[in-house]
């Protein structure tokens, strides 16, 4: 038995701005702090006492688990960070403004890219603006397999490998996990534990700075459904997140 | 050839009460947050890019990291902890006013308990107020070796081994390595560093939020003097620091 504490990062300076964003590594936003304080009241008030952190290596979600983890008074537990658990590469959408995006395209396209299992964006290039290609925090990804672009299958593809090999291992060991990350990387995890069908998924809208607490057996799996930490919140924050994008 | 900074964290609320801190877990001050942001700046500024962070796993060195990271734009480097990186633990004056402290005992006790080589002030008791026996921060120390007061010497005991196993191994990899900690236990690596004999290391004042650089040969023995970043600033710093507690 084990605890799994999930985690998104609240808004950004480029979901201010309705920006498409991925991989590119803008910051939070004043809302984006307060929600990642109030995400460290939540878990101090739950009770629940991260023993280790998992981030991706992107700026928002560090500065959301460093705010929470303040909060909660739970600063100096040990950290791992991996691009596996970064946000879904958006190819070349990366940078685009979503309303125009969407008057661009239509409302398929832009649902398809935005939702669709498996179809990503098309690619963005190695020498593009918002390109990371050769950022050294990605120095060890084969360039080959760099990302240019993910659909949410690529994004379970690359982030289940260090579920296993890494964050299970900790779990495994009784550890209560926090995980801080992003809609997308989240989501593929949340589809794997729960089981959630491949059409389904879509439909799954995590809400940002609201702790999502899984308590697991030891195949890691589920032993009651998932919780917020403030299901109202939540109910609403996850609404807001299925309206964005939309007119 | 590798490069390492090092980091003391700045103004706590202790140090503007003017308190013995140790081991208890205070947070940064307003000032203290300004001078981490600064040292931020002051990397930035400098183009050296720490690939690496250590810390204690006390919260004052912790936020002066990731407020100094986040100014640099490094908030995404891998992370390790260490409570062999922890301030010296100050046994029974822990709480203890230090105005108080050297009018009771007066100046040579005074000067002793702060700067003496290897005399530790008094043990403080595992269920006295201001002792973290039992913090589960400290699970993987033996209650036997669990400090209850250090001298300078004792903190090189704990830390050099540290220093050993793991951070050269990283400065080995040639990697830029930046370690956040407290006046002691830097004062302790800076003594081993420069050779700094016994009773020269009491007159020894690091300065708080100035990252201080050392280039390290493959022996990890400095290639040139180490400087600071602002040697001005620094200057003044070591100085006001020399100052603390006197009347």
């Amino acid at each position: 038995m084990s605890t799994l504490i999930l985690l998104r990062h609240g808004n950004s300076d480029w979901n201010q701005k309705n920006l498409f964003t991925g991989w590119v590594d803008v910051r939070l936003s004043e809302q984006g702090v307060t929600e990642a304080k109030r995400a460290g009241e939540l878990l101090a008030e739950s009770g629940l006492a991260p023993q280790i952190l998992y981030t991706s290596v992107l700026t928002r979600a560090i500065q959301t688990a460093n705010l929470a983890l303040e909060v909660a008074d739970r600063l100096w537990i040990p950290v791992k960070r991996s691009w596996r658990l970064n946000e879904r590469h958006y190819g070349s959408l990366q940078g685009l403004d979503k309303a125009k995006t969407l008057a661009t395209y239509g409302e398929e396209q832009f649902k398809t890219w935005r939702r669709s299992f498996d179809v990503p964006p098309p690619p963005l290039a190695d020498d593009a603006e918002w390109s990371q290609f050769g950022d050294e925090r990605y120095a060890d990804i084969p360039d080959a397999e760099f990302p240019r672009t993910e659909s949410l299958k690529l994004v379970i593809d690359r982030m289940l490998p260090y579920w296993e090999s890494d964050i299970t291992k900790d779990l495994a060991a009784g550890k209560t996990v926090l995980v801080t990350a992003h809609g997308n990387s989240l989501r593929a995890l949340v589809k794997h534990l729960d089981g959630i069908p491949d059409d389904e998924i879509a439909e799954l809208n995590i809400p940002t700075g609201i702790p999502l607490v899984y308590e697991l057996d030891d195949a890691f799996r589920p032993t009651a459904p998932s919780r917020y930490l403030d299901p109202e919140a939540a109910a609403a924050g996850a609404a807001a997140v299925a309206a964005q994008g939309k007119k």
